[in-house]
């Protein structure tokens, strides 16, 4: 890792935070106390950085120098918020897609699913802030640098996300084995979220009770299941097939 | 690596492969000379099995015991020929449908197209003999299991496949960046065979000669080309859609 992809120490961490530098998840020392580390949970607070409470020892071996017990790791993705995206792109006249990724935690997965999304002009990612896929160098390396341009939207509640998106006439359309709706026969013209689940045990209940369609891929084999990047892509051109054959203007 | 994924010794190999059993690849050592050794080239001849003459070094890092100068890797797959195949499947009804690998050399991609292959019911996988992934652990444990079941052929020259199956009825379809037919305008529920590229330099050019079709996912983004296993599975899902879509009797 090089220096420049994390910086240390509790004042540096707060200055990065507040000139709203690109942080990809802080780490902090279990017990930390202090009037510093409660005005970096201040500054922490309300934004969308994950925080891990760590041992000192992870902290350790990460730099030898004095971290005070602090460590920003920097994103080469600047993140965005649905919220902000949804306006521009219906002024723009577009009928947006994103697609959301609800558990996924295979980083080559993601950057796969990433570079599929560039190719089909999606609209953005969107990723969970809590237990998912960060857009590290691993993951950009799989996406073949389409995280440097991609749209990715990092929320806290992807619940709040789905609720919000209906409301502005989104169809929320979730991948799912229990789909008896083969994918083919799915209305994927308008504006659409398809949600993919996450490698095992797909889409969480809560978030399957919201989509306007369940849809599934026809599974012919032994396996009963293709990998989750696979399904994005299949999926997400079925989405450009419908528009493109639906829209006389070009896609 | 298990004991029992390899074998050595000249007898114990010349009489694996008399035996007919399921081998991967033969590696020799490089200036072999003796009796045994023109046997044992006498023995593979005529065999699909690929073999490679190595420095002795090698053939010291895989075993410590007395090789002879020959070691044998078994494979988890038995390998079929395309010839023995097409007759049952059109026997069966079968509008036959056969994937050919022409020069992808990433075992996870291979694992990730089988896999796929298992799920659409694809009848055969076609890899050639040579410069060519094999069935070996990676590739197994990224298929899910569907190496198992898959059948896998493997060719010893690709041109005279392609022209083989030309010769029963079969269309060639390449897929190809060079392509100008967007892939869903393709006639795919005649008997086809998919040929995919390499990751880098995409289909050689005598073997896109001898294609009916050159088609082409169309490309909205920046990098311009998905992830060769990303791509095989929306082409094989295509030729699935089409299918469904026009036969009366279930896929």
């Amino acid at each position: 890792m090089n220096k420049s992809d994390f910086i240390f120490g509790i004042r540096a961490v707060i200055e990065a935070i507040e000139a709203g530098k690109d942080i990809d998840r802080v780490l902090v020392k279990k017990d930390m106390q202090g009037d510093l580390a409660r005005e970096l949970y201040t500054t922490l607070r309300g934004t969308q950085i994950p925080v891990q409470r760590v041992p000192v020892e992870k902290l350790n071996r990460i730099t030898v120098k004095n971290h005070q017990g602090v460590i920003a790791f920097m994103s080469a993705v600047t993140y965005q918020h649905v919220e902000d995206l949804v306006p521009t792109l219906f002024e723009e006249g577009r009928s947006p897609f994103f697609v959301m990724l609800d558990g996924v935690t295979d980083v080559r997965n993601f950057g796969a699913i990433a570079r599929t999304c560039d190719c089909a002009r999606v609209d953005a990612v969107i990723i969970p802030t809590h237990d998912s896929v960060s857009a590290g160098a691993d993951a950009m390396k799989t996406s073949a640098g389409a995280l440097h341009t991609l749209p990715v939207c990092r929320e806290g509640s992807l619940t709040a996300t789905i609720k919000y998106l209906k409301q502005c006439g989104f169809r929320i359309v979730g991948a799912t084995e229990k789909g008896r709706e083969n994918y083919t026969q799915a209305q994927l013209s308008d504006p659409v979220c398809l949600i993919m689940g996450a490698e095992d045990t797909g889409i969480p209940a809560e978030h399957l009770a919201l989509c306007d369609d369940w849809i599934a891929i026809p599974q012919y084999g032994h396996i009963g299941s293709l990998n989750v990047s696979v399904a994005a892509g299949i999926l997400i051109y079925e989405v450009v097939r419908q528009r493109t054959e639906s829209f006389s203007k070009p896609y």
